[in-house]
């Protein structure tokens, strides 16, 4: 009983030895997480379409919610730019952005997204977010970053522009490029550079300068809050609004408010398919970083139980305001890195930024969105990475398509079918590439007991005995594959006497592999030929075992392929002889 | 040139050596196919909803392309029973049965399935068919055959009743149970029992009478037939025809017409997946049934070369008002048995059935439904096989599941959405299986150079050095299952200081599971633990020689185990000694 709690609620595990000197870290981490989280949550916000505070919202109760079901000590939860964009995709199909049901159908995609990813959690099928292979996550993510720099360049040029695809977004922005706002322009462009700086060049500078490298670092990460103060500053003083420069305004003070999502049938039906996606390729995002957090300090993460923290956090979403949520790479980092002990550092993370949602948003009335513009693009640049094209292509064809459909289609056709076609072109790459398993004939090397390729090595053979070694499992998408194979070879060679199986590598013989085997069986004994296996592993000995097969096989089972050579390659000599 | 013409036309290759012995053989081989597919053809035809001559209409032109480009020499190609129902169903949502429209559409049904063949034939992509497994297609033969059955019954006894599921026929039929019609019950009931006697009973009773095997045989074949003279006697001699007995009518007299497929979009967009299943199943048919009658004779089939013949075949059928067709394994075997010597063969079963169609159609008027319905029903009970959920139940239960929910769904959701599904969810579990590979940390068999399990066997182990043997290829499904793994034994051990992954049985390591590697040895570089590789397979050692993974390895790559072991096993006991 208190097992099962204790599965469920990590909590349990570590607020037992929680002390001072945890305290004391995790509060500062919390306290520089919180400072950049600002910004960053607006401007995700902005990106799904929602109005600014729901990134906010959406950053408060999930990371509490996270820090007692979540199995990471550092994973930070909240609005990510990869989901922010899948969000405005997914509910912009259903509503119009600024429209009543836009924000109540952003509630409904975090609560159904909570609810997929508990499910998964409670029946253990973490396992289904293997289905992205590592290209089509990669080429997605570099898509994406790509579809959302370029969504934001009408923010820093103060123009109007839409589009789902990079072709309609640049085509739009083309045709308004004529409506420039300069003053818009004179905020964004600074900004981005200086980000762009702050991101690549600050940190050497400051040290070259003689700053400490703690004290560079601790710079470096309030650069973005920089550029939000000082050009909040500017619009203010110079009362840049006045002449058109785009600002956030009025956000809402106070704490989450409490929301109820929208649960009519058409709009969970039109919402279903975008929320299962969501929560896939956000839990993919979230575990990654996880892993690559914990591996750093010998811990471990339960992904299984990673799904039931996430998917508490975006149902907290759902209820307060906010929008679809996972962990963050940047944010989670700089949690880490600021050096947060225990989960709790989220929570307190959490009091900070309800803090700033209660008191702190009349101070960004003249933050331009220029700026937040700014921080996306920054931030989503430093996704892209082009390089996966030409890494897949030097190690193999198949890892080469799948990426480069996915970004394709990603930058060509929408986020959706990007990922969609991605997956399944990469199931089937890989089900097409085992459906022709190596096959090699093998002979004995001279003087050993070892068989190699016919092929490639000076190996000693029967003319009376055949025997294929098989590189593969077998199962139904190879199982005509082996009885064409042995077929063609049967009715090439008339001396034969025997065919071997050699099966060290096949790990698994499914139903479908079984009955191919049987058949194979039946149509050597109507030929007069002697069908055996040798080097059969265990697993699979024990599965053949249960069956009929040893039974009607008209020869034998070898436990090495040199007891097969030895007790076949002379009897069939000798007959031939005969 | 020559080469590829005769890779297209098999014909150019056994026409050269067709002499008068291999013609006497197949004239009589066709003159016994002829008489079998006559009654075949026609009730085929009404179960697919369309009038009675479209099935001989379907068995000439059809037969006479597929001896040109098809390889096997015994194949006959014709309407089947699964085919046939898929057409019916297909068909029967974009037209109603009887209406001008449904026979275009079936036309349409054909030519698309036609065209998609050979499309598959010319790009070699046959392997398409091997995503369907034995058990799938096991679940959806039985399924489809009790469905059938059930669907004939109406005309048994001679109730109107529809449904596209087995409970709909089956309350349909229920409901209009009131209306039976006796005198056709009366020539169906009979019509069944004689059939099922022929197939069963027959021959056996024959032989015991002292008649020859051979002519016993050719009497068994001819049973059918006897049952539509019999019957069709009885109904215009009685007149039972005025009492209402359903009756073939008027069949038009004449050779195939030249017919032209319907092409609007509309048509072509709502027909195309039904097509493309269509074409897939009955290529499975087809390739299975010749398959295993070439085996029999050392024979060769190319399934590449096999998609263009029945492609071919069902281009013919959409021109000369037919509908799909495929190898079916009734009239094949029937072929086979009586002698066929090649595709010649089939050809004259063309004009017999072409001679049939020209001057015999007004001597089946009186032929009744009910004899039709009851071909069928014998024959396609003939198909269900329910040991197929024994069987499988005992060899796995993932075999077991897609049967299971392949029966389920063809006869409570219909045939489309069953046999789909099983596709689906045999792929599923699949990569389900693999994603969870089976690993063994091996230790040595002391006094040998051999490794085993350590579960298993009784071996020496050394606590710095862990080594896991992966039974399985590496790719995305399983990648992050590795990296898990690793991470948690590594959490583990404290006095770890190698690592090695023994690699016998991967076959494959692809790009998603390059990075996992590139992951862990990162991560126990930083941990200061060795990261090494034993027995890595030629092909994957070659791909991995083309990146920098073998660069940054912080460990080795042994030829065999006992290398690892002779070079670690000393060395970390060393450093614990030290």
């Amino acid at each position: 009983m208190i097992r099962t709690l204790r599965r469920y609620l990590p909590i349990l595990d570590w607020g037992r030895h929680y002390d001072g000197a945890a305290f004391g870290s995790d509060a500062l981490a919390a306290l520089i997480v919180t400072i950049m989280l600002i910004p960053q949550s607006l401007a995700y916000a902005l990106l799904a379409g929602l109005p600014a505070e729901a990134g906010i919202y959406a950053s408060i109760l999930p990371i509490v919610l996270y820090a007692i079901f979540g199995t990471s000590r550092s994973l930070a939860v909240g609005p990510v730019a990869v989901v922010s964009l899948l969000t405005a995709t997914a509910v912009g199909q259903v509503a119009e952005q600024g429209a009543a049901g836009y924000a109540t159908a952003a509630l409904t995609l975090a609560g159904l997204s909570g609810m997929f990813l508990i499910l998964l959690g409670v029946f253990r099928l973490g396992i289904l977010a293997n289905f992205l292979s590592h290209p089509v996550i990669a080429g997605f993510i570099t898509a994406s970053g790509i579809l959302i720099a370029t969504s934001q360049l009408r923010h820093i040029l103060g123009i109007e522009a839409g589009g789902h695809t990079l072709i309609e977004m640049v085509a739009s922005i083309g045709a308004n490029l004529g409506q420039i706002h300069l003053a818009t322009l004179a905020i964004g462009v600074p900004a981005t550079a200086f980000l762009f700086w702050v991101r690549r060049g600050m940190k050497p500078a400051l040290l070259k300068l003689g700053v400490s490298a703690t004290l560079a670092d601790v710079m470096t990460k309030a650069g973005p809050v920089l550029a939000v103060v000082v050009t909040t500053l500017a619009v203010w003083v110079l009362s840049l609004d006045r002449v058109g420069v785009a600002v956030i305004g009025d956000v809402p003070q106070g704490l989450p408010p409490f929301t109820l999502p929208g649960l009519s049938p058409d709009l969970v039906r039109q919402l279903l398919v975008p929320a299962i996606l969501i929560s896939i390729i956000g839990f993919v995002e979230s575990v990654s970083v996880a892993q690559t957090l914990a591996a750093k300090r010998r811990e471990r993460i339960d992904p299984d139980q990673e799904l039931i923290g996430l998917g508490a956090a975006n149902l907290g979403a759902a209820f307060t305001g906010g929008y679809p949520v996972t962990g963050g790479f940047s944010r989670s980092v700089v949690n880490d890195d600021a050096g947060a002990a225990t989960p709790a550092a989220g929570a307190y993370t959490a009091v900070g930024l309800a803090f700033a949602a209660a008191f702190l948003t009349p101070l960004i009335y003249y933050l331009p969105n220029a700026t937040l513009a700014a921080t996306i693009i920054v931030a989503v640049l430093g996704l892209v990475d082009l390089s996966i094209l030409r890494r897949t292509w030097a190690y193999s064809r198949g890892d080469f398509a799948a990426v480069a459909i996915t970004i394709l289609l990603t930058l060509g056709a929408g986020v959706e079918i990007g990922v969609a076609t991605g997956v399944v072109v990469s199931l089937l790459l890989h089900l097409v590439k085992t459906s022709k398993p190596h096959v090699a004939e093998v002979g004995l090397v001279p003087g050993t007991h070892h068989f190699r390729n016919v092929d490639r090595h000076a190996v000693e053979t029967d003319p009376g005995l055949l025997t294929l070694r098989i590189d593969e499992s077998l199962y139904f998408v190879n199982a005509r594959f082996l009885e064409t194979l042995v077929q063609d070879r049967v009715t090439e060679g008339c001396a034969l006497r025997h065919v071997v199986l050699m099966c060290p590598a096949v790990n698994d013989i499914d139903f479908s592999a079984l009955e191919s085997l049987e058949a194979v069986n039946l149509r050597l004994t109507k030929l007069g030929i002697g069908f055996h296996l040798s080097e059969v592993k265990g697993p699979v000995m024990d599965r053949l075992n249960t069956t009929h097969f040893l039974d009607a096989l008209n020869g034998r089972v070898f436990l090495s392929q040199y007891d097969a050579w030895t007790a076949l390659a002379g009897t069939s000599s000798r007959s031939a002889a005969e």
